[in-house]
């Protein structure tokens, strides 16, 4: 079983909840299978609707039934959302997304912010309300938007103030904004990857880089470094065919040093069974170290 | 009688309030009646005096004569009016309109914020100074804004807030701004719903989607399966023949699965008794589940 | 004795308080005779000093002087200025304006904002520091202004927070911007009138209706309706020939519906015992009753 | 021994203070010789080092010995620089500047803005904690700026609470921004003065008033009496001649009814024994009622 | 051993720990070696990952280990970074560096802010969760920047809570934003250092000057002389000869009056080991007060 070292920002009363919530959410091997279930405000319903879409999936319950059935580490959703849902399932450990924001306006418009909705001690409240297994936090941060300053400093106070609390910090970041040229350029993101380090999350969550003339599993190495003892794990990004899917985050982790992913439209878009496989499958790759075959072989049932 | 799920950001010892405000509004079918009077703010007086309105709104008696005539849900108006007049209408379900905004600026000169007015704090002092039967809040988003991000700031901590207290919410979600081209478009109107259903509210007000080559009845079923747990109503729009308005509201709620209405204008530019008969109507659709014709003849007298 | 109407937001502990307030300012008889002194600030020293001004005028204890000798119902200042006039004009019913702005940046520049100086807690603090007899608070509102939303949410505190206090409210509301083509119009300032309504204070304030082809005592009908049990007052706007004054200030009353007149310039730019006793003759006509003829009487001694 | 009339904002228990801080800052005659010292900021090193100014200057040392030796009424600064060197100058009667501004910025840019550093409850722990004889807060303006209203809410709050805690307060008030063509007219600075009167501040300091056809003294007087019981001094300006300086601070007093003089360059860039001098001749003109010539056989030895 | 000069705003029971933290900080001997460990997020991934950077550099435990293998007065970085490494050093004194920004913004887009992450509040409690010796904070202020209110008015609150609960407090200091067109010029940085010396900073850090016709070490005297009791060290800037960089240090030290220096990239760039060999060479000549010969013999191991 893997040492857990605790920030020294987790208030001493509280570190042996921190330990169970990282325990929980890593399944005692350090790494995350993070299911993402905060998209219908980003993306609206173009996750959720559409060709190519299961039908299934135009209802939000379909991404809770997926959380309680499948093999994950965390489901990531917003606290108003899994008020509506949690009682059904009480078992899925929840990591509650404090901020977000629609997709409607585009960065040559105005660029990003994404406030937060609700702080700590709402989700300190809700936790004790709800009984659910809520173990950490997520925010999105957008380097390089001329708001930066004002989501740097929130950032710094949730993780700050979810550790002070025992529970886990996750940061998605990602340069954007007029300022950013390339929001997938590997050095940028390392960078990225180094501020959150910075900010003292327990986990990142970038983008997989991509540059011409270096293979992205390559070019990830140097955001995992900068990372430091934060961990990192990469966006699954736009649904794509599974085989590739799982080639990619077994890369991520064998030849980048990555701790785990970061997925929802690969899952949630498909349909319930499928939905359920292709989560074991990354699951099988993430936590018990299983080959792309071995996972390819849990997709396919 | 219908079953209450209560959200799990309810207080526990809150819960049996939330329960009678949620039947108390629903009439325990779990469709809500709305009767909006809050537009004195956000069209001036423009709803309220002018060819074609009824003398009598031109007084702001005439909607809380109204409200404690006729059958009706709840009755939204800011806490301002509310405190002038509930004390001779002492038995009509309230809700709160938290904020609002006048129509003088246009979207070409600068996006829409409506910034609450007041809190949940205050809500609940004044339900215990006014002793008023007042069953939840109200608060408008518009998605797409340049203050997208303080709109879902607000709306989250009042929606979170009022929970906790036992009072229901209900989101009036307004795609707007300069980069909204189509604030009717089916797609993005189901988004906004599923929005207001990460905010966690019981109740999310769209207007009613309008579409080249599809009926409008259909292109709403995007929307409430969006919005999930969080039930959908659309808003009546301006005054039209009272046929055609029951028409569709029956089309909504028997095609399209929406949970009720939301009418200002429809009810109160009307002579008193003829108002009280089309809110009649409205409810007996709604609540008694009446067809069109039944519906007619109440509005008939 | 006329009946008051305690507004359900004063805190049941205070509505003894409220009432004896709300008959102090309309000395019982439910109109209300506003003395004016808060323009050094919005009008800089163009009110007290210059070309046809009495020299009286350009010492601001000329104010304090004619408040303490002539009929009025309330002086309306800044708390600042009333802190160093009140401990010699002890007896005077004081309203404490609680925002203002200079009109050195026009509208063309950028659209106004009046912010708050201080709020409710400092008004109840100064008022049993001082021992003044303070019955209320003034706040003035900008609709239309690119700022209206923080206008809209510092009314609806104030005067809330002033209700549960005891306090009256009165609100200044123009309608002013780069949005506004015509601040006098009729309909426009019904729709203010009916937005103080709804933020619910005791008495709106706003400019005289003026539009071709209807007399503005018949255009002022509609905004004394949209107002509801909000009274309204209209500004005594600049120096005019007493006689005129006078007349439109019994037209608003008797024709319009108007429940009383604010009046600041008319009064303290003539000499002391001219302007004690045009007070006086606005008094007659505001609260006494008298006529038009009764009142031009008493101005001219 | 002249009367202090003590502000109605002031708390009772504090009353005593205050007037002990009047007396003091005043010798017990009601002229203030203020001695400015916050320039560092609003000039950045261009009033300590370079052409003409003596060298000792470049020191911040050397103003508090200037304030230490000679006859001053309160010496203005920093609460940061005061709490470094006032322990070698215990005492000094010390004003903290509140907010402070650079000179960067040109008014071409942006409007002027100059935010607080600190509040009346940091004043109050200082004062505690020091020891040191703090009798006041200071606090600049600039009206017309446009962010006007963000320092009259700033401005009218220190006030409020500087009197309640027994402190006394003093406004440089300044006409700037783009919609501000002449800062030196002088019914515009009598409007600055006025504008203090309203926000209740013991002493205003302006602009000595600049015009063609009116000598500067006379053209004074407008201020002097808008700003009432509000006592008015002026700013020294930049360094010029002994005598003229003098000169012009008996007019302000005894033509245009001044309270005294607020400078700083004149005397920190002389060097000490010249500046002790110099200040202890303003002194004299202040609060000793001296003539220009004996002030200047003071000045010279 | 030197005397340290405690200031008044440090609360009379933390005077004992703020002589600590200072001796502690500068050995005894007044001058401050600063290892400057925030440019992760100022300056991204680029002072640590590419051509001329040691591998060793790509990983934060890099800095961790230099801090605490050599000889240092503190270890500056953000709170989040050192709460995930302070374990396994905890004998490093260690700043607290309070805000940070990244450089993807230029100042031709928009001028700079850099917003405080956290607060005294924070320290104090990471302080007493921690067990760390955390002996002060840091935090930077751009003169000159649109946003210069907000960081004048965060950096004086900051400065003032810190010395109260005995912390010592650092200001990076640097003129900067469309305003400004020298950012190196010697006055210009006087007066930058004398704007610290009145926020009350414990040491004010900035750029060394840079002027055609003087040397740097001449010019440095101004800022010098402008900051008072207010201690000045310059930035470290960008990777020199070890040579060039030591002669400069001495020169600052020797020649201008400054009081130590503050390091990053110079050391964290370099291997390990000849990491902490520039490291001793520096303290030899900060603290020591060793000559350039004696601290390169040290570098030269």
């Amino acid at each position: 079983m893997m040492n857990v070292t605790i920030p020294l920002d987790v208030l001493p009363e509280n570190r042996t909840l921190y330990e169970q919530n990282y325990r929980l959410a890593t399944h005692d091997v350090g790494r995350l299978m993070l299911f993402a279930g905060d998209q219908k405000v980003e993306h609206l319903n173009s996750d959720y609707y559409g060709e190519g879409i299961a039908l299934d999936n135009a209802n939000p319950l379909h991404m809770f039934q997926i959380a309680g059935k499948a093999k994950i580490g965390v489901f990531a959703a917003q606290l108003g959302l899994i008020a509506r849902y949690g009682m059904d399932f009480p078992q899925v450990p929840y990591l509650i997304k404090l901020n977000s924001k629609t997709n409607l306006i585009k960065t040559s418009q105005s660029d990003p912010f994404s406030k937060h909705w609700l702080g700590i001690k709402e989700v300190i409240e809700f936790r004790k309300s709800s009984r659910l297994p809520i173990v950490g936090i997520g925010y999105t941060i957008y380097l390089g938007s001329e708001h930066e300053a004002d989501q740097l400093h929130e950032a710094a106070r949730l993780i700050y103030e979810a550790h002070k609390e025992g529970l886990l910090s996750i940061v998605w970041a990602y340069p954007r904004g007029k300022a950013v040229s390339d929001e997938k350029e590997p050095h940028l993101l390392a960078g990225a990857a180094g501020v959150v380090a910075c900010l003292g999350a327990d986990f990142v969550k970038i983008n997989y880089p991509k540059k011409e003339g270096i293979a992205s599993a390559e070019a990830l190495k140097e955001a995992v470094q900068a990372a430091g003892r934060t961990q990192l794990v990469c966006a699954g990004g736009s649904n794509v065919e599974a085989e590739q899917f799982l080639q990619t985050l077994h890369d991520q982790i064998h030849i980048s040093g990555a701790s785990g992913n970061a997925t929802g439209r690969n899952i949630h878009q498909r349909p319930f069974d499928e939905a359920v496989r292709l989560a074991n499958a990354i699951y099988a790759i993430t936590v018990e170290d299983k080959s792309v075959e071995e996972a390819l072989q849990i997709y396919r049932g």
